[in-house]
């Protein structure tokens, strides 16, 4: 179900060190080894992220018995990027709602400016 | 700290019924009634859920004591789209391999038709 690989997905990007791994994957494939390094955990806590991230797809790991690199797979990323940006139209919409709030404001404090500065000139 | 604040928010979104809450709440205000009613589920169960949605910041509740309508709030979703989008090259890199490798296959095809049809001539 298509629902349900999303929540897959979701769920196993709701941790900063799932976050992190993906982040330092963008740069190549890497050992488990290497990936544990930088986060200074053990290598069996390192490994329950990753079949966590290999479940939903987001990391594909490669066969060599002894050497078996993790690699990125963007196919789940896109699906989230193509999620959220149906609701691009929203945010849009409020930003576009904080514009015209500041026009009006901008708009209102030069009325203000004019009118005090006609008073100055009358003194 | 953002990047508990992220993970909060993908947790959030690793559920079915509170992603079509989002995606109903794009229609406009809804109260809880409202939105029980599509998904066949118990107040107190979708309430539940609401209150997850709203401490991801995703929704927002009016302050009307009867009727506290439910509004979506787009900030949490432009910061998943904008996570998301980081990775953006790394499936166009990988659908622009794809694109190559199919060129290929076709520059292939057209060579072998072309050979079988100077060799239909040649008989």
């Amino acid at each position: 179900m298509a629902d349900d690989h999303l929540s897959t997905t979701f769920a196993a990007l709701a941790d900063p060190t799932r976050r992190a791994i993906l982040a330092r994957l963008v740069s190549g494939e890497c050992s488990v080894t290497e990936l544990a390094e930088p986060f200074e955990m053990s290598m069996p806590a390192v490994s329950k992220h990753l079949r966590v991230l290999e479940r939903a797809g987001l990391i594909a790991r490669g066969r060599e018995a002894q050497w078996r690199p993790c690699r990125i797979e963007p196919g789940p990323l896109q699906e989230v990027a193509a999620w959220a940006e149906r609701y691009r139209h929203i945010w849009e919409a409020r930003l576009d709602r904080l514009d015209d709030y500041l026009q009006e404001l901008k708009a209102k404090e030069r009325k203000k400016e004019k009118r005090h500065g006609r008073q100055q000139r009358g003194k």
